[in-house]
């Protein structure tokens, strides 16, 4: 495991005007497409046609009787007409303006038009998706390319030992200003109001790591009192804890945050921590919008409805009306940042941002 | 009259991909302007001045004091003020700015302002109109081109011997995606839910004629039960019918859609066949809006309100919130299918509507 | 002072063509940068934040404890955030994102995160504002050329010999719309509907002045009846008066009407006259919306809530509803009247409008 301080790296790049300029196209860097992405939940498809924009295609997602999944450009290649306007017929769609009819793979199967003869070109772009850890997942790319091995393991949702608490919303900002949210959380202290248990206290480690593509941030406050999430559920109420949190980026927008606490010294030991796992995925609507599906997965008062509702408060609270909003407000000074020249600046911090755009960077040149 | 069969007009056409990239641009496709448009129903028009935006510019709409219409753009030329926002005084009108007052030809014939020298560039561009069944016809292109004759007949629409419903709504698409919508009827199977009456049922008969510039598309279905409009005011109900439809189109966008029911064997018999002429002129606000102004005049139940209802039911059910939402959603999905480069496929009932665009490319190529 | 009759300006500009094709340049000429315009009402700055669009940048306004106005760029160089989305501590503004700390003058004083140590480029930018006349002037230009003695003298606002009223609010209009609008009140006549006092008269003196750069538009109808806003001040109601109206106006968009009525044969002689003093500060939001600001401050009826009454009935009805109305209607008309070559007129009483647009031309030339 490769093993960085962070002392240079944030000296050369805030220093650096070309560092600094490339700061300002994370936004307007063009999508990724060979990746998967985040659909849907499971439980979201059904027999009913579900319509939604991913990376700027719009999308048509059902299950077969059988229960497969399946997604298909929601563009009727006869008049263009959104196939989720039609109705299913068994396992296939039927379009609802002039009733061609195709299957789960995208093949016509009939045209009841006319002479019937089923033109050999007309067909819906069919897209790879996969089921697993309650997510239907979809390659948006080359479809040659796709495996599902590479699928990064969310085991953490549902998990029988952990008890979840998921949610979604869509927030009208580019992904990448959700993904630099969640790379540094010493934005809770202020977006979130967590000062109590965590203002004016020193970080005791702060580590970036950088794994097989994947980027790691793992930071740790000693001896404060725990955040709120955790309070009721420590032993003793006025007990000092370690605070930690451990955070795993893959591309190009999946996020794990490992949070918890612990006694002090004894940070991240599995046998006394209590500790949830944030699944974070992030799917590009538009270049300018996108869909944010998120778990808590948490260790500790597994059968406790209240602890449930602290996470869906979070959740509503925190990612939507703080963290969306600001990434919203940002969208909008983009145009105005870029214009008006501002000249941006890195904090320490931003260590493992930093990186995720520069690995980003690459697979995008790497696209184009 | 030059009549056809579809056979090797659509074989070719559905292979051919030269053909079927052209089908893209239907929707982009300059608009004509050296034609006739329904600019309004004549009794929209009065003393007051109606604003209508047509072919994408700003139309002041009148009648003088003799009742002639009037049609002036809508745009002061002193400083810009919209004239509708000003008023009538006789057989003019008066800028609600300034005061510039200018007759129906458009010629300013008072300054009230300072020196009150009419500045002789001081006038509104007119526009020929003419009133005729019951619509007023506007010319939005070279004046000297513009001759009454050309307008095509529309005498079903209130004809004495008819009884007249009419309508009209605007529409958030280009005005083809509503043109190509009439041209193939095989849509109502599956829009507006027909499918009592025609669906498993072969076309006895489907003819494309081109005539003069205008494209014919004629369908009929042998020996079936009479659809829904006419079903009430067939002699037996249990009765099977021969329905046919005649439809007309001439450019750019005005279409006659003869509709009825006959005894079997006598389809189109003027002496048994009950049926109704749809007039539907479609009308560009702009590239990606249209006003929509339809009639439906029927040759039986003349004094019936209950026939009135049921094509008043029909114009907004069918033509308003069934094929007008159809349109508007393929116009938000034409950018990705061109932008994700769909192979649009043509049926054997798309014909009359291919002539059709073939017909306007070469109108629009010769405007151009 | 250059005096000059209008007429020969007005025979050469209304019949060469390329004077007129100027005309329709205003509304799209880049914006006049090094000039003090009215950011807010003095009033309107305390100590929370005040966001606020100015020549289409995002500004951050409000007050130190001691009193001084500030105004700096509303985007954190960090993360790009609004600084209004963050709080006040002391004289400082901290982001509400990570929590970097700017004083008023922009600098950064504190980072909260990481290693704590401040990015020598984290500033804010800040602009010269100055509190006068109950206004806050900023200068959103060159720093180094912007001098608190270039403010024009609006002693008028508030002065202890008059009665002030006050308002404000946002066009969706070019703001030359509303100067333009300012420079020639015989509009007044047709759109606030005044026609009862001065429709019919002739015009006895109209000058336009030039001086130092601003230019005066004086008026003077001989013995009519009193306008509206003055008639119940007048010793005797049925009295006919001289009424007088003179605007000056300064580069970009400052305007100042004296408008009045005096004895016949008196006009603006200060010891009979009753006037009122219009200041009217034309902000451009952006390109195309305007924030304006206005005070009538007349000399008569000093402590009756009537004559109160009457100017803010004015300003939300004339100036509101009337006057932007209009410049909103016509900033809608201005891309289809470029598009159609609308051939623009100007009338003699056009003439210090033309002045106006031919000086702001050569400010924003030398800015370019």
């Amino acid at each position: 495991m490769a093993h960085e301080t962070r002392g240079n790296e944030m000296e050369n790049s805030t220093t650096s005007n070309s560092a600094t300029s490339k700061l300002l196209s994370p936004y307007s860097r063009p999508l990724i497409r060979n990746a998967w992405y985040c659909a849907a939940w499971a439980d979201e498809l059904g027999e009913t046609l579900l319509a939604r924009r991913i990376l700027d295609w719009p999308i048509l997602l059902y299950r077969t009787e059988s229960g497969d999944p399946t997604a298909l450009l929601d563009i009727c290649p006869h008049k263009l007409a959104p196939m989720h306007l039609g109705r299913r017929e068994g396992d296939n769609v039927v379009c609802g303006y002039h009733g061609l009819t195709f299957n789960q793979h995208g093949t016509c199967v009939r045209n009841p038009q006319g002479n019937q003869i089923i033109p050999p070109q007309a067909k819906l772009r069919s897209f790879p998706v996969v089921e697993r850890f309650e997510v239907i997942w979809i390659w948006m790319g080359a479809p040659e390319l796709a495996g599902p091995s590479q699928i990064a393991d969310f085991s953490d949702i549902g998990a029988p030992d952990r008890k979840t608490v998921r949610g979604g919303h869509r927030v009208e900002s580019n992904y990448m200003l959700m993904v630099e949210n969640l790379m540094d959380l010493g934005h809770a202290l202020f977006l979130h109001g967590q000062s109590a248990g965590t203002a004016n206290v020193e970080l005791a480690e702060s580590k970036v790591f950088q794994e097989n593509g994947a980027v790691m941030d793992q930071r740790l406050y000693r001896g404060i009192a725990a955040p709120f999430t955790f309070a009721s559920y420590v032993n003793r109420h006025d007990e000092k804890v370690d605070f930690w949190t451990d955070i795993t980026w893959r591309a190009p927008s999946l996020i794990q945050n490992y949070a918890g606490v612990s006694p002090p010294g004894q940070a991240r030991d599995p046998a006394s921590a209590i500790f949830q796992v944030g699944s974070h995925m992030l799917t590009p609507e538009t270049q300018h919008t996108t869909h944010y599906f998120y778990a808590h997965s948490r260790n500790y008062a597994l059968e406790d409805p209240e602890a449930d509702a602290v996470y869906k408060t979070w959740q509503r609270k925190a990612l939507k009306e703080e963290d969306s909003l600001m990434a919203e407000a940002i969208e909008r000074n983009v145009p105005d940042a870029s214009a008006m020249g501002v000249d941006m600046v890195m904090l320490s911090t931003d260590v493992s941002g930093f990186r995720v755009n520069r690995i980003l960077d690459e697979l995008a040149a790497a696209e184009q």
